[in-house]
């Protein structure tokens, strides 16, 4: 991340070359984006000005909902429109299992799937102390004070990603739950579909073959 | 370009996708700007919902700027915030030497150049029939007309890009002002600064021979 002073410089660098102040400061809100450098964000914020009128004005209105219009749920920490969100408002859905996942995005893609109809447990990320990132920054003690006050929660899935991180957090909330009597599980690590040994790491075949299952 | 039904369909598919209605209509914005495709524009649009509030008010703020702020100068055809623009009220500059370019990103180049003291004509693209763009698509008849009205300008330096369509524009556009007694200049072309001529293609090569200079 660059820091305030940094920006500034960039944009009286910008101003000097003479572009107009509107665009200087679309260019340096472009450049916040991961991946845009400057000539990328130059070159954006030109193909805005030539975009229509309308569908830059809906550009402009959708960034400003996304941040007016989308707040957590103060149930399971989801990105959601209304609070408690549609998932956890559905007593349709299997109230006994709650899988914990990293961030929002995993949300939908197991409801894509389509396979799963239990609860869900957003973090908004996964312990990592190098980073600073502590079991306060994530979203585990709500998921416990969530299991303390519901009786009816019998599983919990640790859906969180294969990488060191994620397993140290599964781990650590594996280690925080269990003592309650609740059945913890994690996903099943293995080889991808459609995948081949020969590109599979060492890790992903030891445990394929450590998890493997009698036909 | 996609037509609007497409664009529906992809957004069909995004709610499809479970992701809410105010991302959904975030990554279709991100899509519609170029080489920004389906996985990049999400990432973006989940990368927007974590930036700070004030930034992304400010990205959505500077957008709707660049529409409502900026607009064409009635006069050379560059974008500016004021009509006429800076340059073409500068009456300190050379008022009888116009260079045309194709685009406001060539003025900025010249003017952090330093060395060109003279107006500008901005023509916003350059002659292309295969993709329907005549001379009445580009800013062709207003340079005309600025020259029929003021006869103080001595010279007309065409400085377009080196491209097939850049050649072609000069050509007609040069054939329209030399009857005239107009003056009519090109940029040199030749060997970029700092590059190898092993490297160099065999026209940039032959016009370097062409245009060669005297010790």
């Amino acid at each position: 991340m660059l820091r305030k002073h940094q920006w500034e410089n960039i944009l009286k660098d910008l101003c000097k070359m003479q572009y107009p102040l509107p665009i200087a400061r679309l260019i340096e809100s472009y450049m916040k984006l991961p991946g845009i450098g400057e000539k990328t964000a130059t070159r954006l914020a030109f193909y805005t000005l030539d975009m229509p009128k309308e569908d830059v004005e809906d550009f402009s209105t959708s960034l400003r909902d996304v941040k007016v219009n989308l707040h957590t749920c103060s149930i399971c920490g989801n990105i959601t429109e209304n609070d408690p969100c549609d998932i956890c408002k559905d007593k349709s859905r299997d109230q006994t299992t709650i899988m914990v996942v990293e961030q929002p995005k995993d949300v939908m893609a197991f409801e894509e799937m389509g396979e799963y109809n239990g609860l869900y447990h957003v973090l908004h990320g996964v312990l990592s102390p190098m980073d600073g990132i502590g079991p306060e920054e994530v979203n585990i003690k709500s998921l416990i004070t969530r299991l303390q006050k519901n009786d009816q929660v019998k599983e919990v899935i640790l859906a969180l990603n294969s990488t060191p991180e994620g397993e140290s957090t599964a781990m650590y909330i594996g280690k925080l739950i269990k003592p309650a009597g609740i059945k913890v599980s994690r996903l099943a690590a293995g080889l991808a579909v459609g995948s081949d040994i020969e590109y599979a790491n060492s890790i992903t075949l030891k445990r394929a073959v450590q998890g493997r299952t009698t036909l």
